[in-house]
């Protein structure tokens, strides 16, 4: 399946925080940015999701602000 | 101003496509990644941002999604 | 690929409206629903969306909402 | 109240998974979709969301992402 | 209809700048605050705005950050 | 840090309700609006958030609709 969300990046799973409904995952990408997602703790289980996995972040462009110092 | 979006990546503007109500922001971030983000023709201004510039791309976590082969 | 949002619904793309950054998607699912969604013109291209297509509309849960009469 | 969200799909609750701030509701559309939608536990109440009960999911065109084989 | 979402600020429209896709809508509120919203051409239409008109800005709790100096 | 996001509400934190992922911030706004935030746990801690505390509602401009009556 390929997507339209124009961020796409590739990392691996450092950390999962388990909530009732959502879940915190820490991913660290294969140049060393750490980018946090929340997902559904269902999707944590459709998906496999443990630490070490290799996944990536997808983010909809229209999701991402810009800042300035 | 510090702000909750847990997902702040420093970069650079490499390209601006201008619309009439949204622009699209092209970003390299210092570690190489590319990140596109959409915002309003104004704050294109307000920020003052153009090719080059110092930015960082902002994400809310709950907008990051997670994906695997 | 495999990704964490949690709908992703089967259709065809019905319409496509170009703008300058943003293009709207009409999509009609399998079963007769009609789906808006809008992306950049870049992926448009990129995943060479054109009327007939059979294409998927996928919308993270956190990005649903829900009402009553 | 009439809103500008492009999709607004009619179903019925088929289950609520409350979490501690979030819910999860799962609504089969009137065509057969399953939709999940992540709302805060206040709103389930607000609402008065229950199994069985008749619903909209509603979203943004924006928060539609389109995907391909 | 009644939604989920948590935050909904009366207000008026002040100013509507019209793109090719997206439209974008500035609402001053009852309290004098004055927010922006970014919504498709077409729901511009079907809601019958226009400078003056009594409305409503609509927004997920989940899509609001918080800030501090 | 200067940000995109159109809408910065000045306000102050009236309740925390602490999840065990994300947790809700109501913000009463300084005309007398209440917004109400999800945001996760660790942004609450990192902004250090607690009751009677000045902060911003930042919502970005593609995040709000527009409803009538």
């Amino acid at each position: 399946m390929k997507i339209s969300a124009r961020n796409i990046i590739k990392g691996k799973v450092k950390e999962i925080v388990p909530g009732s409904v959502n879940s915190e995952i820490i991913i660290e990408t294969a140049l060393g940015e750490t980018i946090v997602s929340i997902i559904t703790r269902d999707s944590v289980e459709n998906l496999g999701l443990e630490v070490g996995k290799e996944v990536y972040a997808v983010v909809k462009a229209s999701n991402v602000m810009v800042a300035v110092d």
